[in-house]
């Protein structure tokens, strides 16, 4: 497949190519007292992670969807020396290893074999990974440090969820400006893919440069829906923001990639939570949902206007997103399946990732193993549910659709 | 007094001119549900907290300090339409107002007189302040956004401590990458001054932008301290990283400002405190500190080098940070007076800035008046202690020290 | 004034008698590591905190008020033998001072005069406070301890909040059993008043008693008020809970003293605010409240009934509280005067305390000063306001209506 | 086995009979929002914990060991009619479920089969369990009630972690206070079992009763170890006083029951852990310990004197608690394994239960088998080390040891 037929043009048609990111160096550092910081809940057992994510991607592969991993595809791309070069200029600067330990760090991690800087660059390097020979006396005050200034290229553990890192919206892609500075060098690292490995030079760009300054426009893939018929969902949360999304919604006016932005303003009191924890779509016309959250939902669509600066905002006031989403895709109305069980097991399940399927192709979803009753309801919609073991995988809240980036996705008809 | 006669030669020496920050509209919208975001502990009276700043204002001005203030400074600034568009052009942009709300909002500010206009950039716009006329359809969005991105620019409350946005160390000047995102654009303010106040014109910069991505590498004024003698204190803390501290001594040592950096490594524990609120000048061989947080200090020296990239660092291990400071000033030691009263009585004068002081000549320092047992230590020293009211202003958790940005200052011998 | 007289017939008739308690050694072991077990937000200054407590005691007396306070009433208890027998007998006992100590700590406080007996009751013994023929070897145990465990007995900072702990309702009181564990001797304390000091022996006491465990049955007086007429507003909040609004409200019709309970079901956000901290009485038919919380609150009676257990529920549905407040007064309606000023300043305000008003007699309120756009309101409305300084009294976050526990207070008529 | 034969005479001496409790309704209640009330870090997947207990269960099984299980004894002690009638007397009361839902609640809970009743005793009564023939008016108030006061009985989670609630010590138990009010239910259950369960009655009893206000005397399990040779290692935590130790150790010595308690001062920063979390025996003289927590413990011994109260406590100042330990059993020293790996493996290991071992016999422990890396320093030292799954049991942050009380063990010799 070449880069001509890369595109996501809808969330439930045939999927082709997609992107995940293995656990590893990263979540073998994460411990109850950095974990904040890096933004898990929890701790998981790596090994077993893994385990669970091969599973995963055997299961993907089986059904033939052509996977790529993230490890893979950056040691590919620092082989080349001058996306080496790219990417440490950028990562081994006085800014971040500090200015007494730039030429040693550099000279180091020059040194490695592809495989083992990649591991390094997601996996974050620590003074103590430095050897004897590359530790100049500097080195007493980056280990006095704390927390992630005592590193010298801090851990990634959130590229598991690829996502949100870079979303492909119909033909061309975004490199997204990500909301907590602690993943920022997620899109540095996906931009150095872009740029040099030879299956992904030439994607098309809409929106998006880790090189800049963003400011609040901050964009998460967790937010984002390309469902096809001209129409992206947008999840405004604390992580994407309206400045953000009115710079997309722009670029894919201007670029005809789109004509229609539906933004789901997702509840002040749950702001942190992306729109695919508690919506994704199972069929075309079939959603699973989370009706606590998604009830206080506000609509707004943005259509585009030839008055600068090319967006017209409309408020659709009480209309349910649900309903504005079915007009959008030109359908009747979408079957709603809801989290499953009682009050209690409705909220354990959605904190279990219970909505966040993704799709292979429509009507066939990818879930975790333990929301059972979700699951069941899904099944009794006739959704072909397959289950992803989700004890150590679902610890850090995200589900099969937070941890797959599609590259490409077939269209569906509507 | 002129560019040429600015700088600060120690931290007791006599205090000639200082920037301050009168409370205002930025602290009349901090609120319970919004002051954590914006680094406030509790909300204050504001109309008090302005009658005891200008008390304040009036005890430096009556003992011969001039003092200048950050609103009249940043009025007379846009005042000048370069500056003005300089400003706005960094303001209000798409990343910041939202695409669909710049032209609007641009119009709206060009439009004010100079000191309403620097009202809103240190108190935020809020998209209520927006006449009709300059509403567009898309202020809907920004209505339902949450938190600071509601904002068309954003409020400025911390501008109250004016020591950290900018440090004048011995002839030059810092203009600090500070660590909160909320807190970045209060150093645009200053560069604005800087660049083009004709009173600030053609000062130097030693180091710092506000147009650059600083990374980890955060330095504040509140950790800085040029004690004279060729020396400055650095405090390592959650806020000032070793990433800056490397890059300033590097600056400092290559100008000839400076030939001795000496480290304060703060213990990780209570790593948000910047070194001032627990360790001050009050006298030039006199220090007040809060002894349960100053124990855990560990001290480190960086010396320029002639092997790059300039700079050596020494670990002092297990030597008491006041000594290494009495030495790198050539005193035999430094007399130490401990945060006052019992456990409980020096525990709360630390939390309400008893160790917070700020000279306006050697033996000479204002303090909070709340702090009475602390305050009592210093005068049976033989200190002059000034009172300020705190009831409203130390709230915010800053004293004198805090709230005051020396410009000029003597240096004193050794 | 004999205990016959005794009672509380509205919110707003005329004062005549009130207990409060004046800031003292329990504020002055406040700290910031300590406040949260204690139930502070923030640290006073108690020297200022107690003039400005005295001030509001003496506007009260100016105005006719006779004022008791709670160390002077506690020090004539413990003056009498029996008294302090009772008192030492439950608190020093080893459940809370530990089996090694009680002897030495029984045998301390047994010699110390009255009024330092009652200082350390209600400020707390620390160990420390232990001279040194009264600290056997046990005493390394305490001292490892953490937090409230330390203490021999530990401070009661909120009996600042008379209010809570017991309840006057028309002819007899409540002795409450407070939420917090941390509050639980409060009550202890008042029951030896009310057990022993002749000025209070014979009070009828509806329900409640520290000597019994109440469970899930807590109940404190900032969510009750007689408001006359036959009626009892309860704010059912996080402290105050359904298991002993029921009992509480049989125990009212079982002697006839009420026949209306109105409860005001406060939403789940906010549980833990009083009744009192969003809505008061400025006069007859006059309250002031915080709408954003009020709005929020679902409202219920109870009536007695024949059949066992003797109260029925109803349930008001969507029907505001202020309308079924002013049926059951036989109004036609209350005038409603919300917390003052723009979106920023009402929710200050109600932070502050600005709509925790006390009334003296109708029309006339005491309320802190710094809530300036509510105070303005309630005066234009015809309220005479009376200021009292809550720049340290506010600190703890109750006004004047938590400060004052009435004692007398005469009917207005419906 | 009769009770004659009961008594936990060591902590590795071989196991006979365990008190062990499945999980259940209790867990299947837990949700994000209600976990911290219920002192829970997250949900589980409660079937796939309740596989893993089983296995658990059965693993003791085949070696040997009698096991009990709570809703087992419990559905047994309420078939006897006065046992059912003496819990819900304690139950069912106004305190608890509301004086206007006694009555139809009692009667509800008298027609249910035993092993039901004791499903709700132990998973709690939600008022939505009540059918519609045991539901007065008064339920409108329970439904609008915030947290754990809208149960009839609360849901009591951590029946899980049996170790806490009762200790057998040597040939005798305590019923012990635990520290979280929402616990206070779990030891009345075990009180009934042990007042009427024919297995169980006549069991010694040295201390505690859950019918009795315990203050700050809390006691729980997870602190206690009966390591033989007379000597008691207690735990001085958050959740186990000294005012409890000291009464505990008094009733042991009366009693001729123990010799020695040695208390282990926890450091104050992590004070809500449990000694068994950071320090358990493998074998009679190996431990497994987390460094980073023990090496910060604070040694104390408490042994029998003829002055009144009895006990005298000795500081052992810098001592190492190992050291106390190892001379207290007559032993030169203990091994010592520390949690395995890096600093991160080791941390994360501490956190998933890693040192929290239960020995089936001298040599022979239980423990969760992710953390792999302390199993293989556990199993280089020679201990047999057999797994049980904690993917879903670990997440409640207790292990093998949490949730095993010992009512049968073997002494070991020393």
């Amino acid at each position: 497949m070449t880069v001509a037929s890369y595109g996501v043009h809808s969330e439930v048609g045939r999927l082709r190519k997609v992107l995940v990111c293995a656990p590893g160096l990263a979540h073998r550092r994460l411990t109850p007292s950095n974990a904040d910081d890096l933004l898990f809940d929890d701790v998981m057992w790596v090994e077993n992670a893994q385990r669970d994510h091969a599973d995963f991607v055997n299961k993907l592969r089986e059904r033939g969807v052509e996977v790529v991993e993230l490890h893979d595809l950056l040691a590919a791309t620092v082989a080349m020396p001058e996306a080496r070069s790219w990417l440490l200029d950028r990562k081994i600067v006085p800014n971040e290893v500090g200015v007494g330990l730039v030429d040693d760090t550099r000279a180091f991690l020059e040194g490695l074999p592809p495989r083992q800087l990649a591991e390094f660059l997601i996996g974050g390097l620590a003074t103590t990974d430095l050897p004897d020979e590359f530790r100049p006396d500097y080195v007493a005050l980056a280990r006095e440090s704390t927390g992630i200034r005592q590193y010298l290229m801090p851990p990634l553990p959130n590229t598991l969820y690829t996502r949100d890192t870079t979303c492909w919206l119909y033909g061309g892609l975004t490199l997204n400006p990500l909301y907590w500075p602690a993943r920022h060098d997620e899109t540095t690292l996906m931009k150095a893919i872009y740029t040099f490995h030879p299956d992904y030079v030439g994607s098309t760009v809409w929106w998006g440069d880790p090189d800049e300054d963003w400011g609040q426009a901050t964009f998460e893939g967790g937010d984002i829906m390309p469902v096809g018929n001209g129409v992206v969902l947008m999840g405004m949360s604390e992580r994407t923001s309206r400045q953000a999304i009115g710079q997309v919604a722009q670029a894919l006016f201007t670029n005809g990639a789109a004509d229609h932005v539906v933004v789901a303003g997702m509840p002040k009191l749950r702001s942190a939570m992306h729109l695919d924890t508690v919506f994704t779509f199972a069929d075309r016309d079939v959603v699973t949902l989370y009706p606590s959250i998604m009830d206080g939902v506000h609509a707004f669509s943005i259509h585009p206007t030839d008055r600068a600066p090319g967006i017209a905002v409309t408020d659709h006031g009480s209309r349910s997103f649900v309903d504005v989403v079915a007009e959008a895709l030109g359908l009747p109305g979408l079957q709603v399946i809801e989290t499953g069980g009682d009050v209690y097991a409705s909220e354990r399940q959605q904190w279990d990732s219970g909505n966040n399927a993704v799709a292979l192709e429509p009507g066939v979803v990818f879930t975790y193993d333990r929301n059972t009753q979700t699951n069941t309801l899904l099944r009794k919609a006739g959704i072909e549910v397959i289950t992803i073991v989700g004890a150590e995988l679902g610890r850090g809240r995200g589900g099969g659709h937070c941890m797959t980036c599609p590259i490409i996705r077939e269209p569906v008809s509507y």
